[in-house]
């Protein structure tokens, strides 16, 4: 069997104008950290098996609300050089090269 | 002269829990509508210069409050073969591959 590992981004804005969208928001945070590394308030990043991103997305979409949010999942190959400028003063958790 | 082009998702956090903050978030838009391309409230993509991205960073590092927001601006290669996925019901601009 071959596993296709993919490098991911999540990134989400949670519609928090409401009990339960802060609600969905929390959620949405807690799926995320089972899979993936916490990199800014709504930004997650890490390798996945194309299965993982299957389930991850399927979790996401039992909770999120599909007109009042907005989440999208960037997948690219591993082995891309990617690089990741941070701006503001966000702890960077890894190095600057990805 | 060798102009290197990179692929760019600029992705932000900016606390509009005040109104200097809401005004910051307008900033940022203005500008990033500027350089490229708004796919999701907080995200955009686009295909820039390396001088481009400088300015880019520059402009937006001049309203942004470092210590309140966050922004992060990734860069890759343009050749790359990447995926987006919506979850939600946003438009997508372009195709899923870009």
């Amino acid at each position: 069997m071959v596993v296709i590992v993919v490098k991911v981004i999540l990134v989400y804005d949670i519609s928090t104008e409401t009990k339960e969208g802060v609600k969905r928001l929390n959620k949405v945070r807690k799926i995320a950290r089972r899979y993936l590394d916490h990199i800014q308030k709504s930004v997650f990043e890490g390798e996945l098996t194309e299965g993982e991103v299957e389930k991850l997305k399927f979790e996401l979409s039992c909770v999120i609300d599909k007109n009042e949010d907005f989440v999208i999942i960037y997948k690219m190959p591993p082995s891309i050089m990617m690089e990741r400028d941070f701006l503001t003063n966000t702890e960077d958790p890894s190095s600057n090269f990805i």
